[in-house]
């Protein structure tokens, strides 16, 4: 039974009385437990919200778990984030929950009933956003949360950790002009996504503050996957006007750009140079290896991870942390043929 | 506390008292907990073993978790494993623990200690072995366990889930012989891998029994790795007697392998064959998509997770299940340059 109180707050007992129901119950709604009617568990919930109620994190349990969510775990780039988490996890001896679950915009109703029953020391959702009515319930069980966001869409009021898309696509395209490239095109990401708008902006900076202008023919949203990137390239490089360099918005699209490259007799880098995004292993085995622009993911997975810990302790922490994009130069890209 | 019995099974009071401790000791060292000092806890672990005291599997706790420990997590295949496990732990309402320890022989003690703590409802090992220290450990806790084992070197007590290597490295050679390959190079695993012996047999046997006669000097141990590939294909390849195909133990290495073809201007299919291993998600994004032998990862994990829920509900499961492998054929083989 869980019925702890800090000065000037709520109680369970007040709850419990204003609800007409007695204090284990609150108490089992609050630990999410199944055995409490419908319009109990609603009524309860709302009184939680409305005067506030905050479960001490005292209250947690013995064993305590990091509890990571994807809406996608098959993503090339989920390996890396649980890696991140998993090394903070064991360095603070708690161990980590994995939860595959809902869509990009939400984790599905059946996992937060979970949480509240595991009552980890904190969840990092690999989500672009997180229901409000979520948010109530896992900050009045003061289960503390942070988004991973490669997709860099956060909500002001959620504490959040992305990575520098802007300068990415800034950086990429900017060794495509170095090299002597004039005639770019681009596959950014999936056009509803804050990463795809900001790589893309950054693209188009890089080229008006050379002097260039975008052809906007050659300007494509994809869809992070290897056919899309595929497609979107076949119809750029079977023009007379080709471009002589694509910067693909993610890895598995530049592979994409170099099967259609070869099946259309052009050779990378002679006859197209191709950077990719993410720098996932993939990258590094491509061939030719990929010039890619490196996205820190295990690094973002250890720093919402240790945001996470703070928040535990009951710290006050940055609502936003962006690391760092960085170019990794291999051996996609060459100078444009003479 | 723990108190729980069966009929003519050793209590825990019986163990207290031989122990010469308090109940709620034992129980302390039962649930792994922290504060009893290693002498006692040493002592009741020997009396637990020594009267083969098992715990009842309906103390279980309220949040059911499946573990899944693995020595090296960043291996390419370990997501299609964790996918495998995930698909059953939500199908039943249980949750997914991840932990990396150890080495490929054994988890570490810092995670025998957690998974006292965390008492999950079953542990699945990606792991060949596991001491008999933590075998009698999780049994008198009434903690079932499934070693995963791709390298297909199980023991005999221990309830495991392999594929059949043997057969796939017969098929994978089978497949070039009728292509009419007849000088055809190997690269296996490591030499102290089960899994790497039995595709190398299998390659033999089909040889063999297609009246070929392996080259001795074409038959390599190798590391899993790309680069190991890459090493061990330039030293065959630089042959004048090169072979006309060669079978790669695993998909990275036959990465290696097509690298190293490229190197030295050889083409691939057309000038070299090569087949891999284990059909991990980059085998056809590779250039060419490479033939290879599918290694059911995800399928593993699910029978290895459904076999520890029959555990778990006090079932009897059969020792070792070996799922079938299957090649898959791709663009990197076909009939030798006439």
């Amino acid at each position: 039974m869980d019925t702890e109180e800090r000065p000037g707050k709520v109680t369970l007992a007040q709850i419990a009385e204003t609800a007409g129901v007695s204090v284990p119950t609150v108490s089992k709604v609050l630990n999410g437990r199944q055995d409490v009617s419908p319009p109990t568990r609603q009524k309860v919930e709302r009184l939680l919200e409305v005067h506030g109620y905050r479960r001490s994190s005292r209250s947690a349990p013995e064993v305590p778990l990091i509890e990571i969510v994807f809406h996608e775990l098959d993503a090339i780039w989920a390996m890396e984030l649980i890696l991140g988490v998993e090394k903070v996890a064991k360095d603070t001896g708690s161990s980590v929950v994995l939860t595959q679950s809902g869509t990009r915009h939400a984790p599905g109703p059946e996992w937060i009933e979970g949480v509240l029953r595991r009552r980890p020391l904190g969840v990092i959702l690999v989500f672009s956003a997180l229901p409000q009515e979520y948010k109530q319930q896992l900050r009045s069980r003061s289960i503390p949360f942070v988004i991973i966001d490669p997709a860099g869409d956060p909500e002001p009021d959620v504490p959040s950790v992305g990575s520098a898309n802007w300068s990415g696509g800034l950086a990429a395209t900017r060794h495509l002009i170095e090299l002597g490239h004039r005639r770019i095109g681009i596959i950014t990401g999936p056009e509803d996504m804050m990463c795809s708008l900001a790589r893309l902006d950054g693209f188009r900076s890089a080229m008006t503050s050379a002097g260039l202008e975008p052809d906007p023919s050659l300007v494509s949203f994809g869809d992070f996957h290897v056919e899309g990137g595929y497609e979107r390239a076949m119809a750029m490089l079977r023009r007379t006007d080709r471009p002589t360099a694509v910067f693909a918005g993610s890895d598995l699209q530049a592979l994409g750009v170099l099967e259609a490259a070869g099946a259309l007799g052009l050779r990378t880098p002679e006859d197209l140079s191709v950077v990719g995004y993410d720098d996932v292993p993939v990258a590094k085995w491509s061939r030719p290896a990929l010039t890619t622009v490196h996205q820190p993911l295990r690094k973002m997975a250890e720093a919402a991870s240790e945001m996470l810990l703070r928040l535990h302790a009951g710290e006050h922490t940055t609502t936003r942390l962006e690391l760092a994009t960085s170019l990794v130069v291999r051996k996609s890209t060459a100078p444009p043929a003479a």
